[in-house]
C-alpha cells in the first residue's frame, strides 16, 4: 500500500510518500509545497488544496497520515497553522482515504525508538530507513516520518500488536 | 450585489446572504451549518465542504466576508476553529471571490454603530436592518453582521469615504 504522511504549514507543507509491503518500506517521493506569502490567505489555502489535489491524484495513496498538533504558544500561529491544516485534513478526506494521526512522541518512537528524540536525529532515521531518498528538507522529513509511523501502526495491528 | 457572510466553526458555521443595491440591504437567506462530532475531523471538515461549495453554487455570491479571529485562550479551541476556517476561506476562494475579514469592533461599529455594543445588541440591530429575515441562530446572525459589515464598507469605498 503507499501511504501519505503530510506536515501541513500555511507557508510550506512537506509531503512524503512510502510504499509499505508487509514491513518492508520504500521511498516513492517527497517534498514541499510552497504557497505565496503575498496573496490573501484565502488563496493561499485554495492554491494549498489545489496542490494537495494534484498530488492525491497522481500517487492515489491508500491511506494518509499526520502529526498532532503540539499547540503553539502563539495563537496566531496556531490560528494559521489550523487552516492549513484544516485544508489538507479535508483534501485527504476528499479524496476517499483515511488519516491517521501521532502524537510527536509517538512518531519519534516508530522512527527512532525512542519518545523524547531529537529531531535531527528523527530526520538522519528516516534517511537511513529509506535509503536512496533524496530529501526535500525538514518538512518532508516530518512527513516521511509520520508516514512511516502509519506504516508500523498498520503491521502491529496486523500483527495483533498493540504498541 | 450578493454578499456572503460567514461564521466558520467546526460543529456550527453561521452563513448569511444579504443583497446590496446602493445603500439599500436586503435579507436573502441564512443558516447554520452543522458537522457531526462522532465523525472523524477530516471527513467533518471535508462535510463542512461540501455544505459550503452546494452554498455557494445555489446563490452564486459576489463576494464573501468573514470576522477576523479573536484568538482564543484555549490553543485547542483555536486550532480547531482555525481547521474549519480554512475550509470556509479556501471554499470561498475557490469560487472565485474576494474574502473581506474585519475585526469584531468593525463589525459592532458596522451594525450597531459602536465598536464596543453587546453581541445581544448586534443581533437586535441586525433583525431590524433585515425585516422579515428569519434568523436561524446566534452563528447566523453574526455572519449577517459581518455581511452588512462588508455591505457598508464597500458603500463607503464606492463613496470616496474611509471609514
Amino acid at each position: 500500500m503507499i501511504i501519505l504522511g503530510l506536515d501541513p504549514g500555511l507557508g510550506t507543507t512537506g509531503w512524503g510518500l512510502i510504499r509499505a509491503e508487509g514491513n518492508r518500506l520504500s521511498h516513492l517521493a517527497n517534498g514541499q509545497l510552497k504557497t505565496n506569502a503575498s496573496t490573501p490567505l484565502p488563496e493561499r489555502l485554495a492554491n494549498l488544496a489545489a496542490q494537495l489535489e494534484a498530488l492525491l491524484a497522481e500517487y492515489r495513496p491508500d491511506a494518509a497520515a499526520v502529526e498532532e498538533v503540539f499547540v503553539n504558544k502563539n495563537p496566531q500561529s496556531t490560528l494559521k497553522l489550523g487552516q492549513a491544516r484544516g485544508v489538507a485534513l479535508m483534501c485527504a478526506a476528499r479524496s476517499g482515504i483515511a488519516v491517521g494521526e501521532y502524537s510527536p512522541s509517538i512518531v519519534k518512537k516508530a522512527v527512532v525508538g525512542t519518545g523524547g528524540a531529537e529531531k535531527a536525529q528523527v530526520h538522519a532515521m528516516v534517511g537511513r530507513l529509506l535509503p536512496g531518498a533524496s530529501i526535500a528538507g525538514p518538512d518532508a522529513a516530518d512527513a516521511l516520518a509520520v508516514a512511516i509511523t502509519h506504516a508500523h501502526h498498520l503491521a502491529s495491528k496486523r500483527a495483533g500488536i498493540t504498541r
